[in-house]
């Protein structure tokens, strides 16, 4: 719980979300708990029934699997101003195959998905938000899909710098392979392969 | 639009939706018109900005993408009781790459997005329908995602066989191995591999 007079939260959140009234903010700061964190902190353990989800305010979080051979396959990584929790948990009430980390040092506000889903029977505001969230995890997750279908390694990794440079600054080398399903050394080779063709075209 | 007194659409909705009442279910109707196509019959064309969307009573969609090289990638094949529509265009008012026609004979009922999204506003039960339709294909992308990302193109073979044996009565091999992300060839040996297996333990 957060007292109304947080006035650092509330500043942020009419930036975010200017469509939110006074009272859609206060409602919503009222559910969630707001957190400061170090880099690698672990905020949703797997194998279990978490409902939490998060709304980034600072820094990047990463979702992964650990696969039967104890690989990590990072599946989301998410910048500031979205939100994320486990998916098949929160939506679903099933036990979640998902680690869930932060990137960096990491800001975010953090609440009970049922308690978000009553906000929504009160604000129409706050319902339109869910069903934005909603469509962006859509959009997102079928961009993601369809570069795995049809896209080269070498694709997904410029359209992914084109898009969300930011992560580059913030997720490890090895994250960003594992997102775009390749190795580290295969991303390390893209890179230098697209550094060396940059340098030939300037000469 | 359908007449309210279609008897076999109000009877197979109470069927598929029994949460929705009498009155959700002929304002439901009333935006729709109702299609039986034949197996091939294209219902979205690509570059278009089409807002339609489709609720399939009986039959199989599949949306793909032709790619630079002119080869389709099926990303969708949806069953019968789920909705279905151009992602990009009817979430995001873009213009979509997809292309989406019917696998065998098909009975779909066909809607404008924009026009249920007003009927949410009015029934609680409609949007409650649209809110549980967006968590379905969340979770039905990332489950796609995931065994993209970890599973080899056997287990994901074996995966949909049991999620979703009736695809295998009406889709094409070649359009679920494009939708495993696999070659035709590829599908074939997979599928004699497995049959052997059960042939020598049954010996």
């Amino acid at each position: 719980m957060i007292s109304n007079d947080n006035k650092f939260l509330f500043k942020k959140f009419k930036e975010i979300l200017p469509e939110f009234s006074d009272e859609d903010i206060y409602s919503f700061l009222e559910i969630c708990t707001f957190k400061r964190l170090k880099n690698k902190a672990v905020i949703i353990e797997p194998n279990q029934k978490s409902s939490l989800v998060f709304f980034i305010l600072k820094g990047v979080i990463r979702g992964y699997l650990t696969n039967t051979d104890g690989v990590e396959k990072s599946v989301f990584l998410r910048p500031a101003s979205t939100i994320i929790g486990a998916p098949d948990a929160f939506l679903d009430n099933k036990i979640s195959k998902y680690t869930f980390e932060v990137i960096g040092d990491t800001e975010l506000l953090v609440f009970e998905f049922s308690d978000f889903e009553k906000l929504t029977l009160k604000s129409t505001n706050i319902l339109k938000f869910l069903l934005s969230s909603y469509k962006e995890m859509i959009q997102t997750l079928l961009y993601r899909l369809e570069s795995m279908i049809d896209k080269t390694p070498e694709q997904r990794y410029k359209d992914l710098l084109d898009k969300r440079p930011e992560l580059f600054e913030t997720a490890y080398h090895k994250d960003i392979a594992s997102y775009l399903g390749i190795t580290p050394v295969s991303l390390s080779r893209i890179i230098s392969r697209r550094i060396e063709k940059k340098y030939l075209n300037i000469l």
